[in-house]
């Protein structure tokens, strides 16, 4: 690991993960011991290691996985397959799973009627909706999702090139509860791991994950402000880190002006979850015009 | 020009630059059209570009070459007489020539003892300090200088990758004069211009620049932060002026918190020029280190 001038046998590697995953969560103050945690699980490496390191480190931290129904028994399905897999595993831990064409009536590819650009801003949308309520409706005080470092790198390079305002004050590894408890805590504890170390670690644990990517994944920018990000990373170890880790505490600092979160000013009247300035909100709204409500 | 979804002969393709300058130099408030300006010259294509372009838009412009005694007889002493030609055809403008070695007493790389990495931050050290100390001796109000759009995002990307706030702060395509007057405004009105159109309207006019390289310009980083800007640039066209142009209305409207300049709280007792926290200035200390004082 040239970015961090280590080099470690399984054993030590492990270990190491673990304890730079319970620092995360400690000094970026994510959460306490005793929170009880909702994992969003994908099936894929980020999101089992996260839900393996959690329960490791003494979390209480219970899994949901949202069954899209892309890829026709193949993609969701075998996803789906490796979720149940791990938590059958791990006795302790709960797996919720919510089927969005079972419980809404249609699938993501479905919402999106053959318009594929619209799958992944529909998808985004809907998972959203369904990870807040879900957390919401169990009485979990967090939900934790898998990002990790190269996710979130690229992510802020997207909104710092452009200098998308908005979404550099809300881009941050912990939000905090918000719209009067109508949108949970929400936090990203493997934001400090390489992409390669949260995939070695998978690899050393033995977790079985769906290596398959969303056939929708085409998401071409954010793939290609990863490579950049590499190239910089290959140049100079340790770039992606410090380029993260840096805005992480200049918006901390208020070196980048923090504004107010706007969301959840109000409350939808179809669903009571938190909406934004409608008196419907955007899943509903959804629903709606397709005549599913 | 496909990041301005524009395609013009050569003719408009000046009229165009010249605009473009002109639109600069007003909307971010540069200077006024009757200040004394003196511009930067190097004698490559963005200086002389931007003499050539003030003098047309009817602004006192004179220039200032600073020979750093770089390549026996080559470099800068063939970048001198390029300088020296184009300043022999606008006879309304002077050109100010300071030979650092015969002024001081040793060239840029004799200051450096052959040490390569020493000699661009010597350099750039002794060029700020001549360059304001001369506008300021000269009664210019402004010190103009030729860095381009490319100059700029690749000085931005390397202050954003590692968030280094004091450059971040500092990094302004205008500054006010501070220090008590000390140290002059400075003004970078090419700051929008890409690199390309910069060299197009040299070739079009028929300037005679010097198209070699300084021979210590291995500043691989900011080369390797060109290339990278040149990549998302060519999958996006704008990207580079968005990325610039964003920074600046940030940094202008204090989403980036800005901090007072510290520069100049203080004035050196040997040379009387604008120092920062030492009783001596940064180029009095190395002259009398060198035992040229």
């Amino acid at each position: 690991m040239p970015q961090h001038r280590l080099k470690l046998c399984e054993e030590h590697f492990l270990a190491w993960v673990e304890r730079r995953v319970a620092r995360t969560i400690e000094s970026l103050e994510m959460f306490a011991p005793d929170d009880r945690l909702l994992v969003a699980v994908s099936g894929g490496k980020d999101s089992l290691t996260l839900w393996e390191i959690l329960l490791r480190l003494g979390y209480r931290a219970d899994g949901l996985y949202i069954n899209l129904g892309i890829g026709h028994e193949s993609y969701s399905d075998v996803s789906q397959a490796r979720a149940e897999a791990f938590a059958a595993m791990h006795p302790e831990a709960t797996l919720h799973v919510v089927n969005v064409a079972q419980r809404y009536g249609r699938s993501i590819p479905d919402l999106a009627h053959g318009r594929g650009h619209r799958v992944c801003s529909r998808c985004g949308m809907v998972k959203r909706y369904i990870m807040n309520r879900s957390a919401r409706e169990g009485g979990y005080a967090v939900l934790a999702t898998g990002h990790n470092l190269d996710d979130e790198a690229a992510q802020l390079l997207q909104n710092n090139l452009y200098w998308v305002r908005g979404y550099l004050q809300r881009q941050a590894p912990v939000l905090p509860e918000a719209a009067g408890g109508g949108l949970a805590r929400k936090a990203k504890p493997l934001c400090l791991l390489y992409e390669r170390e949260s995939a070695a670690y998978a690899l050393v644990r033995g977790i079985d994950y769906v290596q398959q990517e969303c056939p929708y994944a085409r998401r071409a920018t954010s793939i290609f402000h990863k490579h950049i990000l590499n190239d910089l990373e290959r140049r100079s170890p340790g770039t992606k880190l410090q380029y993260y880790l840096g805005f992480v505490r200049a918006r901390q600092d208020g070196f980048i002006v923090p504004e107010e979160l706007e969301a959840g000013s109000g409350v939808c009247q179809r669903c009571g979850q938190p909406t934004t300035a409608n008196e419907i909100c955007a899943f509903c709204r959804m629903l709606e015009t397709e005549g599913l409500l």
